[in-house]
């Protein structure tokens, strides 16, 4: 029987020692009712959370988790390497073979620097863009997330205006768009960036246009400005390479995190020559950026990612989770928009302005243990099998059922009304 | 007999594929000639590099080895959290239990909101002052280093006018500077950052003055702005308690960071009950940000710092390095300025203007076996003994012996005067 009195009692507790209760992406307040917020145990394709419910995790970690939690290979990387030393008075060995490893698997990069944040590899892209030519504009897509640091946090809390000054917003696949964009930046043009493909919170993802992103590429050229992908989200669930390799268009600079070390924290740079001596002029850096530990698991990851077929096997599992859902709400008179690549799904209802129908379904579905995001791509991971989306539908198959019952009576998350109207 | 053909080996290639072939403040670059790059292990007071010499390292992980390396207790903690949950989707309880740990040992704490980077926690501090009451002047001290995003980095490369237009920078130490800098701020004073003593680099340290601290906090309170200590880099190596409650001035935000896990990656921003709310408007977040391994590394780091003497035994290992090292140096016609807390002590030579003489001291003392900056604060930790500094003292002896022979011949760093010119 599921209960979250414990998760409860956290939360009455950490609202006392932590600025609202929490923060960031992980906090649970924009979820629905009774999500819990604290898990203790993270195996496999499954997170127990504080009161002892076991689910399906469909947000990996919010991406990190590619392979599977706890994956056995990463793990023994972790511990042997963790024997030897993690955090040092400089790095090991493991930094340049893991620069090489990098070098030798994504087509467009010359070069990689590790960092922490996915929001320190923008970071630096945005630093790098700008110390290649003296120049200062930026363009970024209107709604693209790439980290929560001044330039670039979807809340205006903490910000001032200097800190987008020289940002220019275009409309992600619009290559008009990006053109007046470019017009815009005159001769001051520094960089280009651009998310592989649209996926914005609270959106339907879309697949990126081969001619906005040809045109990206062209105008960055003409104007001796560097295209940046910020693959930090998408990273190695669309490709084996940058993700813009899938249309034959490789960038400048790319940024990676999450996935690199399957949970491990690490981040990277990307870069080709052309970026080099810019890359070098920048001075960036971080207490934990040359430890060992998540070098080591990001190694074994690239391995993995390199010799075995867990991108085409989470291509099959998320194809299965689409096709499946999709036909499963219809039956109950739901039409689901499942959008984005497969292994990125997100999954919104048709004919849910407020997202209510969205938010009954996740909650129904969490409590019969299948955790779902309402509002956020979800991630597909390595270690899920058949079975797992077997026990999926199971779930919400219930769910589904629960909202056709209750549909006269739901009710819009306040909280989400109250953000929305903000 | 001291070699470096695999580190030269290793840098080579890595000139390949890392940009300038290394990167941030554990880069070579600026050290003396023949430093190593790579190291392969670390345990408790020594570190060993990629072709097997080992160090008595006085770096410390330039902080983070606060216990030793590899600490027996740190270790089990890290290994036993492992097995159960890492990154996942969400934290697990112990992110409550180490802010409520965090708020019962720091006096001006009533929160905490846990990042990765020092640069994570500094920035959050930024935020949480223009926040505070929608103001944006921050006073910052000339030549502090408050990490190396965009508006504190320490070079130019990447940044625009625009990252620090509301910067308004004081001597530090110097009360009238101050009450300037605050007039400057005029009705939009956010905030007044400081570190808890000078500590810059290439500088004597200087400790810092109580009218000056005292002026800092009247100030900001005067203003309606919020006092922000910035204890990333001593934190927990002068007190068990922010590092200006020695000076009994308390702020209303402290950025944490280096020590808190020993090691293991983990940052936080502290704050009284005055920055709650304002910390809770600002939107920051991170991939690892929430991940449970490092909070259990610092809860159990927390547990020895307030269950042992690790404190009082650096200070008394510090002072013996202190006393003994200035001795010596007489000793063989040196004079040193051995200065701030003995914990964090900065090693500069009398009438060494282009630090000829030091690069020299740390290169011959490097290839018997211990490892000092000669510009960089070095740090103690609490795993040395007095045999640690018996050792480092026949090195070190060896070294002045060296430089006292070869005093006619020395050359200063061709890099380190490329830098000073630019």
């Amino acid at each position: 029987m599921w209960s979250n009195a414990k998760d409860r009692a956290l939360r009455d507790r950490a609202a006392q020692v932590i600025p609202g209760g929490m923060y960031g992406h992980q906090s649970t307040v924009l979820m629905p009712e009774g999500f819990p917020q604290f898990f203790t145990r993270s195996d496999g394709t499954r997170i127990t959370d504080a009161d002892g419910n076991t689910y399906i995790d469909f947000m990996c970690a919010y991406g990190p988790n590619l392979l599977g939690y706890q994956h056995p290979r990463v793990m023994a990387a972790i511990e042997r390497q963790q024997a030897l030393s993690d955090t040092s008075t400089g790095p090991s060995p493991l930094i340049v073979d893991l620069a090489e490893a990098l070098v030798g698997m994504i087509s467009h990069a010359d070069w990689a620097m590790f960092c922490k944040n996915g929001s320190d590899a923008t970071t630096m892209a945005l630093m790098t863009a700008r110390a290649y030519r003296g120049k200062r504009k930026v363009l970024v897509a209107t709604g693209a997330y790439h980290g929560s640091l001044p330039w670039s946090t979807p809340r205006p809390g903490g910000v001032v205006a200097e800190d987008r000054a020289h940002l220019i917003y275009y409309t992600y696949n619009d290559p008009q768009a990006l053109a007046d964009a470019v017009k815009q930046a005159g001769d001051d043009l520094a960089g280009i960036f651009a998310t592989p493909f649209r996926h914005d919170t609270f959106h339907d993802q879309t697949l990126p246009d081969a001619e906005y992103a040809r045109a990206a590429r062209r105008l960055a050229d003409e104007h001796d400005a560097l295209l940046v992908v910020d693959d930090v989200r998408a990273g190695f669930r669309m490709s084996r390479d940058c993700s813009w390799e899938t249309i034959g268009v490789r960038p400048d600079l790319s940024a990676w995190g999450k996935v690199l070390g399957n949970g491990q924290p690490i981040s990277a740079l990307l870069g080709n020559d052309r970026a080099r001596e810019a890359a070098a002029n920048i001075f960036v850096t971080g207490s934990y950026w040359f430890s060992a530990v998540p070098m080591a698991a990001a190694l074994e990851t690239l391995r993995i990612v390199r010799e075995t077929d867990y991108l085409e096997h989470m291509q099959i599992i998320g194809e299965l989770f689409r096709s499946a859902l999709t036909g499963q709400a219809t039956g109950y008179g739901f039409t689901l928009r499942h959008t984005g690549p497969e292994t990125l799904p997100m999954v919104l209802f048709e004919e849910d302005p407020d997202f209510r129908l969205g938010y009954a379904f996740c909650a129904a579905a969490m409590k019969r243990g299948v955790y779902l995001s309402p509002y956020h791509n979800m991630f597909i991971n390595a270690a899920m099998t058949e079975a797992d989306i077997a026990e999926t539908l199971e779930a919400t198959g219930a769910a589904f059922e629960e909202i056709k019952q209750n549909r006269d009576t739901l009710q819009p998350s306040q909280v989400l009304m109250a953000l929305m109207e903000a």
